[in-house]
């Protein structure tokens, strides 16, 4: 039986790239060694760094002013980074809380300065994005998170800001075309659009930092790894090749735009039924659905408990809704092909007929 | 040809473990999806981890007062995390410098308290290890470097301290057998002797957390990560996958205490080359060197030169020394057959004919 992996993430990643990295794995670049057991000071593998930040350069439109760097721990551990590197002593910044991780890296930064939260949909269990806040200007940057896997909301407009925004783009990095130029800093956890886990990417404006009056430890301040082009130290290989090779694919995709078409359109395809069919129905609000995270409910409990088990037994992996929100969620990222949310679909209209 | 990998880190892997690496990037137990693109909540997922932990405290015999977790960011950010969770406010550490790493842990320690140096090789380019130092008894630990990789000097003892040992192992983890209690906390980057780049054990013990006064990140404090069991937030999941299938390998291999003689037999046969071979000669004191990296010079400038060149022709990869040494260096991690030691040794008295 084939598996439909709509898992949250770590989750699908194109076919092609894993079968890559196992050339790779076994054989990389003719070396005759392993790309994990290659010094990551050789050549072979220094060029394939520099292949992977122009490939990022490329598909985002990066000009020279900012810097592409990759760092191991996560994206939480970019939560207590971001305000060390860039929240002033003694400074504000402005955080929108649109869910989970948007909380965490709201808490995280309490530790470094003060914080204002311009706003938040908790009132709703962050089933939208709020709109109407005033930023301030006196803030040193508005964090905000593009995509809220759990929940299942995406910003689709990015507001005009009075300072550099950051954001947390863990999970629909690469899913779609965005302009550079309105952020200071952007970074995502590697484990859904961009490869597996174990890597964070980061591009950053270069002349921001070093301004925050902070003494900061060597590995926590990312003037070392942009200095160093993220070889400070031993970087993630694996982690990172995966990546550039999941990146390689994308391009050959056409791009960030190419796949925004396609997302679209597999988005669109799993709401209509969600909306069509009596017996589901979406938790966020229209304008706000993602186009990574679609999360529904059934709606009675008998369906609730039923088509769990059923779409599982029909290979459906992955589609349990997280805790906080209950029902489904079906996430749908760039490696996932439309035949899998075909089936989808499928499934929960054979689904329908059994009641 | 067959490329032989001395390479000082990343290095060298069992065939055996990358093989069965690739069979889960494949089909992760059955479950029709690579390791990287399952969830890290699946049961299959948190089984390896389980099994991953049992599997280190078996080799090592560590007692359930210690904790195993596995952390992002290389064995350098622990330079800074270790004394941020462990050296109290206003209180004082002690350091054994023995090269270029454990200079980098005692510059780091000094951004969060008092360091004291017991005892330095730097005098003599780090090619000794201390001994007849004073371990001060109010220090809040004593952070020593097992073994060296860029000098090629090993501790063959472990010193009786009055305070907690801290000890970088990067480069000597589980190569021969530890006194696990001596120790308050261990830790080691896997790219030697672990596994492939992006994943950090530590080893701790747990009561000695908390103690410092101090208020710590969410993701830089360990009692997170311990908490959690390692997965507060998504691990860097492939690095742990293949760690776990080496250190497999390494328990069929007779665990520790198995691989300890072959890494005594292959440092043996080397060192013995060396000794022997006019051409060459060893750069660190006797009873200091290393077994896992073999540093050694040759006798003139024209050997220098042309011995390069001359085992890279034969298939030796990574054997040039570090700029610090300059020269050569042999490292002989875990992985690394006897045969590949042989081969080098005969190409050392091949060379010796060409003179």
């Amino acid at each position: 039986m084939t598996v439909h992996n709509f898992s949250a993430g770590p989750s699908i990643l194109p076919k092609e790239a894993i079968e890559e990295s196992i050339e790779g794995l076994r054989n990389f670049k003719n070396t005759g060694l392993s790309v994990v057991e290659i010094s990551h000071r050789s050549p072979q593998w220094e060029e394939t760094m520099v292949e992977m930040e122009n490939l990022i350069c490329e598909l985002y439109g990066v000009p020279s002013d900012y810097a592409v760097i990759f760092l191991g721990g996560g994206a939480s551990m970019q939560f207590t980074q971001i305000p060390q590197n860039l929240l002033p002593e003694g400074g504000m910044a402005a955080y929108l809380k649109t869910g989970t991780w948007a909380s965490n890296a709201t808490k995280e930064a309490k530790f470094w300065g003060k914080v204002h939260v311009v706003a938040s949909s908790e009132d709703k269990n962050f089933n939208y994005i709020p709109k109407g806040y005033e930023i301030p200007s006196d803030a040193a940057y508005f964090h905000i998170t593009t995509n809220n896997t759990i929940f299942g909301t995406e910003m689709h407009h990015i507001p005009d800001s009075p300072v550099p925004i950051i954001a947390d783009m863990s999970s629909d990095v690469f899913s779609r075309p965005i302009d550079i130029q309105k952020y200071g800093l952007i970074y995502a956890g590697a484990q859904k659009n961009m490869g597996p886990a174990g890597v964070t990417l980061l591009i950053i404006k270069k002349d921001w930092l070093g301004k925050t009056g902070r003494n900061i430890p060597t590995m926590l301040d990312y003037r070392t790894h942009i200095d160093k082009e993220s070889m400070y130290n031993t970087p993630p290989v694996f982690p990172i090749y995966l990546s550039y090779l999941t990146l390689k694919w994308l391009n050959k995709q056409g791009g960030v735009s190419g796949i925004q078409k396609l997302n679209q359109q597999k988005a669109a395809l799993l709401y209509n039924e969600i909306d069509r069919n009596p017996l589901f129905a979406g938790t966020t609000a229209v304008e706000d659905r993602s186009l990574m995270n679609v999360t529904f409910i059934a709606n009675n409990k008998e369906a609730e408990d039923r088509f769990d088990k059923f779409s599982e037994e029909r290979g459906c992996n992955g589609l349990k809704g997280h805790r906080s929100v209950g029902g489904f969620r079906a996430s749908l990222y760039n490696a996932l092909p439309l035949s899998s949310v075909e089936y989808l679909v499928s499934v929960m209209q054979e689904f329908e007929k059994t009641f």
